[in-house]
């Protein structure tokens, strides 16, 4: 291990963050809220003195980092964000408790949107800002991550990206991190600024409209209204964010062949077209059971089924609508969706669409076999086929991933919560998806949970957001020997 | 596909179920009930008749079955029995309506042992004994089914027994199936006799250990008491109970190995030490929980915590108390145990511990491969490498597994049963577990759904009974191709 190098990284990652404290700084600015804009630079200033002497006393050069150090680096660049991020919070007395304010930060830079937050209007305009911005950084950090990082530094097992994805490979297109990661920045900026630009058409305020594009890019949740989006009761509103969840749950690859006009990408995606036709069929049924038993003309039902549908498989967590007070069979579409996820390289978390399509196609291709023992079947994907060792991988994953959901469920029901809210607890946070059934339902949040779950979930939230395997290997011997 | 053998096969099995009715008639004459003797034999007496005029129809020599027909054949050989089964409950008025009637007996072929009756002690004694009878032929056919047929007829995927028990394997042994099936039912029978005994010993009636005994040796968890095991409040009868469960939901190979003192076999049985790892553990958790706040002594709060996780882990489902008024993380014990199953081999239900076993192993190896990507790793299973096809086979098995059990949780929500009971319902019925949580916990019963989920729900008890694939494959294109 390169001890070093990784204090140096860590060392870079608060110098940002105290830059990144900056924007908050300037809102607080525009606001007049002066004692805020004292505590962003409170925190700026030991943030940015703490980086550089990190960075003095592990003097170097480059940065170049083995895929053995990656895993302990991409993790402490999260606890490092979530650690100096929550501290604003505590200071203004916005969020009185560390605990409280790690868990919040946490939920955002994982892109989750479960919040502690029982009054979220009464939180000055730069907090609700930074709280919303935290979402869109993570969002940021993940779609990097997982589309040009992990497959530069080879972590096999986590490439569903370069490997499924269709088309030229990133790491072909743009050898350099700086050049595929300034590609995905312009992407995600740009849907960022027509997202904005349409609320505000659509009647929000600035302040409104950003920072529910924060919400929605990053597939996060944080909505700086109690009643999230339902508050504005718009169906305009509805729809563009319908919209752009959708979009922030597509692989951001398919966006980079659309802008190169390589269409036959998008045309043999496998994982798009499973992922439409998840949204399509989700939205139809739900919007079947809710006409005439929730809403009273099928536009509504319509309306209300298609916003929470994309709300919850892109695992973003807004909420236009109570579902507990849906009829079961919705709430059943719903739950059903915590399974899923976005795609592979979106921002979305949860399994993802490209893993359970590999699954299913493995398990169709079996009984194949049944019929045929002295076959020779491959299960096809992308219109190419299915190499073993990544179903093995996927395979594995998703094992891991339902243990943990399990294991959660029980940690979480020690706390003495019902059996519903303890697995949807562990359903919405190690899917980063943020409200889940019971007493966590959309109008409920994570409040009431003593402060050592509060620590356990925001580990769990961080591990589901980098992939499981990211987190877990620092967790094996085998990780930490010579 | 040959017809006109599966159609001599019916016929046999038609016939084979109007001897099989005697016994029960054979009871009620015991017991001097002349109505249901004279209902048992008018049902023989068709379905003798029945079953000759099938196989006069279709005359032919041998019985040699092909993999293909293998499948079809197995599904109707349940639907058959239970088809014939349900009569008798019909036509003597224990149950008034035939879907009910059919729910019941379908649960008690599979093992399964959800009930649809409010008032079990209400029914005439043979009838009773009838209703646990199923339980035992049906047990004893599925292990005959997964460790002498399934793998004679070379059916991968299903080869759990065959591939991963140890040592010298069942083929090998014993080449005809005649001959291993023999082995089998001595087994069972003798494992069953050995139970009665026991029960006896205890202070139960013969009826009384008789009935337990077939619930308890199938993994079923009919009791002939409206409040099952509880009932006699023994804390003999519980350890007894316990233990028979336990043992019923070892893979039958190993008792084999046991008889023939190749104990060698059974010290590498990974699944086996799983097996009794997660008893073991489970137990000990639920007995923590549940000591000074269920129970006050730890000697009872062991005895009602192994009793549970006995029942639940082996998806027998006999109950000593009411797990919904215990505290939650001892629920949520019981519940995790519900996505685990019995052993491979055994009459247990569920996914089974081997094939999570195997996921886990494949999952830990994956993380080797992120550390060292050009290492070459293999999971180890019975102290043997785990074969590539082997693990890819159980996890499109798992995962079709997974996507049943969500499918028939949104069409049980569909009935307007909550969430908890829609989900609880899917893995109670697909696991063959019987119990599950709120409107179907260990108190209730299924008597509230409607008749077209009873027929769902028994589709999905034979469908978990005879491991997915069998039951799936005949709704493919596929398998009815010439």
């Amino acid at each position: 291990m390169n001890y070093s190098l990784v204090i140096r990284i860590v060392g870079v990652l608060a110098c940002l963050m105290a830059l990144l404290l900056l924007v908050p700084a300037l809102v607080a600015l525009l606001y007049g809220e002066m004692s805020e804009l004292r505590v962003f630079l409170q925190v700026a200033g030991p943030a940015a003195a703490g980086g550089g002497v990190l960075l003095l006393l592990k003097r170097g050069t480059g940065f170049s980092l083995t895929s053995h150090d990656g895993f302990l680096v991409v993790a402490l660049a999260w606890l490092t964000m979530a650690l100096i991020g929550a501290v604003p919070f505590v200071l203004s007395g916005a969020i009185p408790g560390y605990t409280d304010a790690f868990f919040e930060t946490m939920s955002g830079f994982t892109t989750t949107g479960a919040t502690i937050l029982n009054d979220i209007e009464a939180l000055p305009r730069s907090l609700l800002f930074w709280r919303s911005f935290t979402h869109w950084l993570g969002g940021m950090g993940i779609i990097v991550l997982t589309v040009a990082i992990f497959p530069l530094l080879g972590f096999k097992g986590l490439q569903l990206v370069r490997a499924e994805a269709p088309g030229p490979s990133v790491d072909k297109l743009t050898p350099k991190i700086a050049h595929s990661a300034k590609i995905l920045w312009m992407l995600y900026i740009g849907l960022s600024l027509a997202e904005t630009l349409l609320l505000l058409a659509a009647g929000m305020d600035l302040f409104d409209a950003l920072t529910h594009t924060f919400g929605t890019m990053a597939t996060g949740g944080f909505s700086p209204r109690n009643a999230s989006v339902a508050a504005y009761d718009s169906a305009a509103i509805d729809a563009i964010i319908t919209v752009f969840m959708l979009l922030a749950g597509v692989n951001f690859v398919l966006y980079y062949s659309l802008l190169t006009r390589r269409f036959d990408n998008l045309r043999r995606d496998t994982e798009l077209k499973v992922y439409l036709g998840i949204f399509a069929a989700a939205t139809l049924m739900t919007t079947l059971v809710l006409f005439r038993t929730s809403y009273d003309s099928l536009g509504e039902s319509l309306r209300f089924a298609s916003f929470q549908v994309a709300s919850i498989l892109t695992t973003t967590g807004y909420a236009t609508a109570d579902y507990l007070l849906w009829p079961t069979a919705a709430m059943a579409v719903v739950f059903l969706l915590m399974f899923v996820g976005g795609s592979a390289g979106s921002t979305g978390g949860g399994i993802k669409v490209v893993r359970l399509t590999a699954l299913f196609k493995q398990g169709m291709n079996e009984m194949k076999y049944l019929l045929h023992p002295r076959g020779v079947f491959t299960p096809q994907l992308n219109r190419a086929p299915l190499r073993k060792s990544m179903v093995l991988g996927i395979a594995g994953f998703v094992f891991l991933y339902l243990l943990l959901l399990l294991i959660t469920t029980l940690v979480v029901a020690l706390s003495g919560s019902s059996l519903l809210t303890s697995f949807s607890t562990a359903l919405a946070t190690l899917g980063n998806i943020g409200p889940g059934f019971d007493a966590i339902g959309p109008t409920e949040n994570y409040a009431a949970f003593p402060d050592w779950l509060k620590w356990y979930l925001s580990f769990i939230m961080l591990t589901g957001r980098l992939e499981v395997y990211t987190i877990l290997i620092l967790f094996t011997p085998r990780y930490w020997q010579k």
